[in-house]
């Protein structure tokens, strides 16, 4: 299991931190921590990549620092 | 009619805005826009109080500059 820290810009209220969290948790992830200005979250690189990942924040309406 | 204007804080994003709107449109108003930091809304005072209005905000989890 990888555990990544993903830092997340546009983030501004807890309405943010729930639509990151909802979008992440729709991937074979565990989401560790959602708040605002990063994500923490648990995965197996063989079923999910940080890429998709990255999508999924971007999806919510964020962008991610890498 | 009364159009009034009601300055408020804490409003950050687009979600904001959306809880906003959703508390103000259970009051018998009318409203004209709600963007980050305001809401005008068209009311008829012998139905409806700024003080209701204001607590519909407040409610939405913002304060009301006044």
């Amino acid at each position: 299991m990888t555990t990544k820290n993903f830092e997340i810009t546009g983030m501004t209220c807890n309405h943010c931190v729930m639509s990151v969290k909802k979008e992440l948790e729709k991937l074979p992830v565990k989401v560790n921590n959602v708040e605002i200005g990063k994500a923490e979250v648990e995965y197996d690189e063989s079923k999910v990549s940080d890429k998709e990942i990255t999508a999924a924040i971007i999806e919510a309406g964020y962008n991610v620092n890498v």
